[in-house]
């Protein structure tokens, strides 16, 4: 069983429209709601590519209903600490002409520090029974720095292999707590490290303590910084569409890499065949198994052998 | 009292955020929810400044509690009649930077007959106590293009005086059903009436059977083709902000002045003025009574005597 954690489950919001013009009023054709967050989407995605998966975190109660109504008409198996406050809501508006997305995403409720120790609770007495744990997405407002890293200390302490896909000082602490994978995209983790280079940024998450670093790109692929070498992976195609899509596809592929104990340069190939597969989806966690397969074998991967990449 | 029918009740949604780019994803810095709809914006604002109102329509029952909870909270008397199907949300990004705001409705959940008959008995019931009805904003999916004409007919079956602000065919049958004052925004009017020329498409819904028809053109003001002449007011300087809050205080003030039998260049002077004060509010429905006062003499009011201009 894979276990993903979301700190911030949201209300995923999907508009289409005919035509984005910041400035003007725009009537809504086709309006798709689904339960959202980072870490949702990840085991949306792992559940379709036929893993067995658990979603822990925590859902604001004003509209918790709607976010687990949707995930049980999903066969994603669930435990939501519910929080008093509102269900975050990501709106996530798709122009019909372009296929642009623009995305709105709100802050959530704060969780108290109680709530924090009944998930670390939980996430302990899963964790024997988990093959691996994804920590994905934002934090909600308020929480400790130091609220992620907890989490891969307690999955470290069971050898359980854990990617996290976070920001900011929350993110430094997680690669500080040995995280086997953290996975932000290239301009997260330079706005992390306050450095101006990809493989100096990838090279101080490794120094502090994180075992590989896998930065995406967005449509130019992904980088990856490992212990066994660092390797870009590029998609065949410049593809575009739902940028949030596209890095938890990676992500999903990159746990499931790990626990097949695939080699990275597989786990890039499928990383980016599925981040392309999502992006071309208008919401998050979707993906079309044709154009994953159909992707895989045009996934450009290429060893890096620069000096100071983090070799 | 003055009734307000708001169709397609809303739950309205102000996501403040640094700046929009359209493509990109946003943090929401601030969000803001309450009850929406043209309607209710209009009962807002005339309960603002004094007036005895009571909100009429449908709301979806999805979300009906948060609509009806800001009701109370605001004072806000409403008899809502439930439907099946989600609470209609609009969301309106406000970019801090310039202050513009973009906004996009939901269609909202389509009304059965039966529950449209239920409207229609509760009006009935409720005119002989009104001075005044409004009946504001879109119609649900699937509406009968009749619908708003049936209200317009039974207010004037009881000699109330009645507003009508929506579009197309609902407010060309409102028209012909004999509205007192029918007021869409210029390009609504245009589109409307399939004309190239604001006189000219009021002229169309006065000879249909429209009393009198107020175009709202934004920044530029409002232009009054009335019984009693032609009118045009202007704001002093052009202000930009939320242009469904601008309408809506329009209507407000028409209503109230046509409630107090004002002479018509005194009524758009104080629609123009409480549009301008609420035009630089971020929510629809609010304005500051001091801009609103501090306005008012700044107004520009100009008969206009041109021929063919609906005198």
């Amino acid at each position: 069983m894979i276990l993903t954690v979301t700190p911030n489950v949201a209300l995923d919001i999907t508009y289409r429209v005919d035509r984005l013009a910041p400035g003007s009023a725009h009537r809504v054709r086709e309006v798709a709601e689904r339960a959202g967050g980072k870490g949702v989407n990840v085991a949306r995605i792992l559940h379709a590519l036929g893993h067995d998966t658990l979603i822990l975190g925590f859902v604001g109660d004003a509209a918790a209903a709607a976010v687990t109504t949707d995930l049980d008409r999903g066969g994603l198996a669930h435990r939501l600490i519910p929080v008093d406050g509102p269900t975050r809501r990501s709106v996530t508006v798709v122009d019909a002409g372009n296929g642009e997305a623009t995305m709105f995403s709100e802050p959530g409720p704060p969780v108290p520090a109680e709530r924090w120790r009944e998930l670390e609770a939980q996430l302990a007495a899963r964790l024997p029974e988990a093959a691996a744990l994804v920590v994905s997405g934002s934090l909600p407002p308020g929480a400790d720095d130091d609220a992620c890293a907890r989490l891969v200390r307690l999955a470290a302490a069971q050898r359980v292999t854990v990617l996290v896909d976070t920001v900011g000082a929350a993110l430094l602490h997680a690669a500080a707590a040995g995280a086997d994978i953290v996975k932000p995209n290239a301009s997260e983790l330079l706005d992390t490290t306050g450095l101006a280079d990809v493989a100096a940024a990838a090279g101080e998450l490794r120094r502090r303590g994180a075992r590989a670093v896998v930065a995406s790109r967005g449509e130019a692929g992904i980088t990856a910084f490992t212990p066994h070498g660092t390797w870009q992976a590029a998609p065949p195609t410049r593809i575009v569409g739902n940028p949030t899509g596209s890095g938890d596809a990676a992500a999903a592929a990159l746990i499931a890499g790990a626990v097949a104990s695939a080699p990275w340069p597989d786990r890039l190939r499928e990383a980016v065949a599925l981040s392309a597969a999502a992006v071309i989806q208008p919401t998050a966690g979707s993906f079309d198994m044709t154009d994953y397969v159909r992707f895989v074998p045009h996934v450009v991967v290429e060893e890096r052998h620069a000096p100071g990449l983090g070799r």
